[in-house]
Parts: structure tokens; C-alpha cells; sequence
């Protein structure tokens, strides 16, 4: 089996590589074949098979069918223009998040074959007003470039499903948290600083009061769901391929509470509150809380609380 | 005020034409010109003002600037490859329906100016299953390509509304009853053919089960809901942009009751009716009713009966 990794450079498709390229099978078939890409190359794991890291661009003319010309059996698919980029640069995010996932829709299916092909998509989506708690079956009304993006990428891959163009699924991602790597500008970026930062012994800021809540999982449950959105029947998802990942609906006083039993109070002095109303603004249109009954059926698995998501921090930091 | 419509050769393009045409004004204000473009030039209403009428094609390069170039105050894009002609041919449908489209936006963008686009989307946006009645907030999963293609248009208006490079506004249109003209090939035809034939005295063939029940609007209020759409206020609309358009729920019994009604019983007697279970199955997969508090609290009015479908039709007849 040929697995190629869009966006491998990323944190999620590069934890992905690794995982796949140490278990060396997708679905219990072995990999013998692995492609990595991005815009820059990524990080070679160790692998036993054939690999190769590829750095391009998937909306360059050419590149698509390039990465499509071997005819790989399982696409992972999460390269992307992040939020704030796309915002801040019209063009630029719809000709990456866009025209590029369009580009790749375009090889697949002058190839003429049917690859199962997982894409990153995202609760972006997803606008205000929401209810309380979002069902499956909710409507798609994103606030943001980038959410649009993702939320048109979904209807195209459920099309080009449908003609049997290709055999794909779209995965609503969560907030990941906790975020490895230094803090970062983005509005979610706080969620992951104030776990991070004091388990690290370092200060971290708190924008928005204890009582806010948000939809989260962790690094490995996002690895997860790519792994097993790789493994499901296509007759048991349907052709609606969008599908809101189960998640950890929880406030910023539910980690600040498991953030304590793991680390103590010392760590818990290490955050700072300083209002951003800002942030607070954009956080408060963002999905609390999902009903995610059908990513259930389908055998998706979610965190279930942070406790085991600081956990698994401290452990990966221990590798 | 300059007044352009996109698809003013088609059955609602024309009749809103004819409406704009006669009564002068749009909004309160007088309109003192009007563009009428098509793939062939449409026919031109009698005006007091100046009109003109062009034969374009939306998608070809160089046509969306031309259209903008004089900066129309109110855009009405009803162009479109129609249901089956964007299943029939994939490649079409997309470059038409979706490409065209964004060819539009970027004129307008290009030209940095704000006008209110007016656009016809459908209920093809919507996919079984569905709940019995449709609420304002259900997902949009369609189940052809030019369900997808009106689903990704309203996507990108709203963004493009967002960013302040249009005041758009997409309306989910019911299934058009009773459409003039012949009897056509399309799997809605016979909703139309087992009312306009018989009321010509021509006989007409029902395919489903008289229980068969379906969401309509007769052309004059789909020309009232265009009409309406152009004079509503955006903060009143808010950033979702695509609306549910009120409509009329009846099965074919509803339909016949009314036939019977209006005509006698010599004209249902035209109605024969052999099953035709591949249409019968298309059928099943279309909306049935909707709640469209929305639409209403926006000030949009439905049809109430088939009665005054039928009696307005045979008006239109007899002009």
C-alpha cells in the first residue's frame, strides 16, 4: 500500500507520518510506500519501505498531478493556509484552501481510480448562533475565509464521492490542545498556553474569564481519527463525507482544575489574567459543545477529560 | 438606478424583466437603466428608460468584468446550467455554475463597489434524509452537482458579503409551479403537466402516488420573492445570507383537488397515470415542507393554495 501525506510538514500530519511509518500498516494492510509532502520537505521518519519527501505547493500548476501520477491507495489531505493567514490574505487562502484541494479533486479523477482520501477539515465551519450543543445534522455557516474554504472543500468531496471520482472523508476537527511547540498569535492559541507553559515552569496569560467554554482533543485523539477515517466502509458513512469529530466539551476552569492535580497550585500561579477583549470577542462565536452521535456509530473516540490529556503531554515531552 | 439581470431569457429572469420594465422602479427608487444578459440575448420588455440586452456567456473570460464595468447598482444572477444538464456533463455544470459565478464576484470586487446581488439558489442545496419539515437551520448536504454548485455559491457570497465586496443575498427556491410552456423532460416536469395540460385540455401523465407530497411556489411569487430581496435591509439579514424561501407544501391529491375545482372533473380526467418508478424514486429524495420563520420574519409571503396558483396561471393565459 502507498499512503501519501499532504501538509506532512504540520503538526498533525507530521505525528501521523511517524505513527504509520513506525506501525508500518493502514487498515492491517502493510505500507509499503510512503510520500510525504509539503511546502517545505518534511522530516523523514524511520521507515522500513520506500519514502520520499516531497517540497510543493499543491496549488502550483503541475504539482497535483505530480503527487497523484503513482496513484497512491490512502491520500491524507491537511495542508492548508491556517485561519489568520487566510484572513489576512483573501487570495492567498482561497488559491491553497480552494483551488489546491480543487487541483488535487482534478488529478484524482483524470487518474481514473478511486483512492480513499481523509481531508483535515474543521468546526470552522461551524457560526454563531449556535445552540447549546451542535447536532450532526446542523448548518454550516463559517465566519471566516478559512471556514468557507473548508466548508466548500466538503461539498466538493462529497460530489466528486458521489460520481466516484474519489472515495474521501472530511474530519471536523476539534481545537487541538495541548498545542506542542512556543505560544503562538493565534485567538485559540491561550487554550494550549496555559496547560503548556506552567507545565513547563514558564508564565502564560489567560484573556477570557474562567467560565468559557470550547470544544477540544488532544494531539493523539486527531491522529486517531485520521487513522480510522482511513479504515471506515464507505457504505456504512453514506454520502454525506463531512463529519463532526468527537471532542471534550470543557471550560477553562476544567483545565485549569486538571492542570492543578497534575502539576499543583504553583503551576496554577503561573497564569496571569489579563482581559483581551479582543480574543474574548472571537472566542465567544466559536462551537462550545457537539453532539457527535454519528462520528459515535462510525467508531470514533474522543478524550474524556483533561486529565488524560495533560497525561499525555507530560509523556510525549518525556520521549 | 441601473439595474442588471444575469439569466433574463429564462422563465423567472424574464417575468421579473417585464415586472421591473413596467412598474419603473425598484425599492422606491426609479430605475433609469437596465441590462439584460443571457447566453442569447433576451427579449427586451417595453421601457421608459434605456435598456440594453447582451448575449454572453458569464464563464467566458473577459464577460463578468464587462457586465460590472458600469458598476449596476442591483445585480440579479439567475444564470445557470440547468439540474440535469449539470449532472449530464460535470465539467459544464462546475465552469457555469460555479466558476461564472466567482468570475462575478471578483468583477465586483475588482471594481470596489458594493452592490446588492440578488441570486437564485434552490432547494437542490438540501439532501435526504430529511426531518418532516425542514428547519431554518438544517444542514445543506445536496445530492447532485448543482445542488453542490448553489451550496458553495452561497458559501462564497456570504464570505465575499463579509468582507464588504458585496451586499448578497441567495434565495432557496421552491420547485416552480405551474411553469409555462411545453411539457420538458425534467423529473419535477409532471408537477407542472398534470395542471397546465389538462387546463389546455391536454392530457398529462402522473408517474408517482397521489400522496406524493412536494414544497412549491407559483412564478409570481417567486418574482415577489426577487422583487422583495432586493430592498431588504442587511443588518436585518444578518451574515448568513442563503434563505429558505416560504413555500407551498401539497401532495398531488392537493394539486388535483384544486384541478377539479377550477376545471371539473373533465380535466382531471386527462390525468392518466402510469407509474414511473425511477422518477418516483428522485421524488423521494426532494423536500417535502419547510418551517421558514426566517423568510417570514423577513417579510416574504407564500402562496396559500393551489386554487390561487391555478387561478393565476389561467390570468397569466389569458393576457
Amino acid at each position: 500500500m502507498h499512503v501519501l501525506i499532504i501538509g506532512a510538514g504540520g503538526m498533525i500530519g507530521a505525528r501521523l507520518a511517524r505513527l504509520l511509518a513506525r506501525r508500518g500498516t493502514l487498515n492491517g494492510r502493510p505500507i509499503g510506500r510512503m510520500t510525504l509532502a509539503d511546502i517545505t520537505a518534511p522530516t523523514a521518519p524511520k521507515f522500513s519501505g520506500s519514502l520520499d519527501t516531497l517540497a510543493l505547493d499543491l496549488a502550483a500548476p503541475g504539482a497535483a498531478p505530480r503527487l497523484i501520477a503513482d496513484r497512491p491507495d490512502v491520500i491524507f489531505h491537511l495542508a492548508a493556509i491556517v485561519s489568520s493567514q487566510a484572513e489576512a490574505d483573501f487570495d492567498l487562502g482561497y488559491a491553497t484552501n480552494l483551488d489546491g484541494t480543487r487541483a488535487l479533486l482534478d488529478a484524482i479523477r483524470a487518474a481514473d481510480y478511486c483512492p480513499r482520501l481523509v481531508f483535515a477539515s474543521s468546526t470552522a465551519v461551524f457560526g454563531a448562533p449556535f445552540p447549546a450543543r451542535i447536532p450532526d445534522d446542523f448548518h454550516a455557516t463559517p465566519r471566516s475565509s478559512y471556514g468557507t474554504q473548508k466548508a466548500v472543500t466538503e461539498l466538493l468531496l462529497n460530489d466528486h464521492t458521489r460520481r466516484g471520482h474519489v472515495d474521501a472523508v472530511a474530519l471536523r476537527l476539534p481545537t487541538i490542545c495541548i498545542r506542542p511547540g512556543r505560544p503562538n498569535a493565534a485567538a485559540s492559541g491561550f487554550y494550549s498556553n496555559i496547560l503548556r507553559e506552567p507545565l513547563a515552569g514558564k508564565p502564560a496569560n489567560l484573556p477570557v474569564p474562567d467560565s468559557t467554554r470550547h470544544w477540544f482533543a488532544s494531539p493523539a485523539s486527531a491522529i486517531a481519527f485520521f487513522d480510522h477515517a482511513a479504515t471506515l466502509d464507505p457504505d456504512r458513512i453514506g454520502p454525506n463525507r463531512a463529519i463532526n469529530m468527537p471532542g471534550l466539551s470543557a471550560t477553562v476552569a476544567d483545565q485549569i482544575d486538571a492542570l492543578r492535580r497534575a502539576a499543583g497550585q504553583d503551576a496554577v500561579d503561573l497564569i496571569t489574567r489579563i482581559p483581551d477583549p479582543a480574543i474574548a470577542a472571537i472566542v465567544n462565536t466559536w462551537p462550545q459543545d457537539f453532539n457527535t452521535a454519528r462520528a459515535h456509530d462510525l467508531g470514533f473516540t474522543a478524550d474524556t477529560s483533561f486529565d488524560t490529556i495533560i497525561a499525555a503531554h507530560i509523556s510525549d515531552n518525556a520521549d
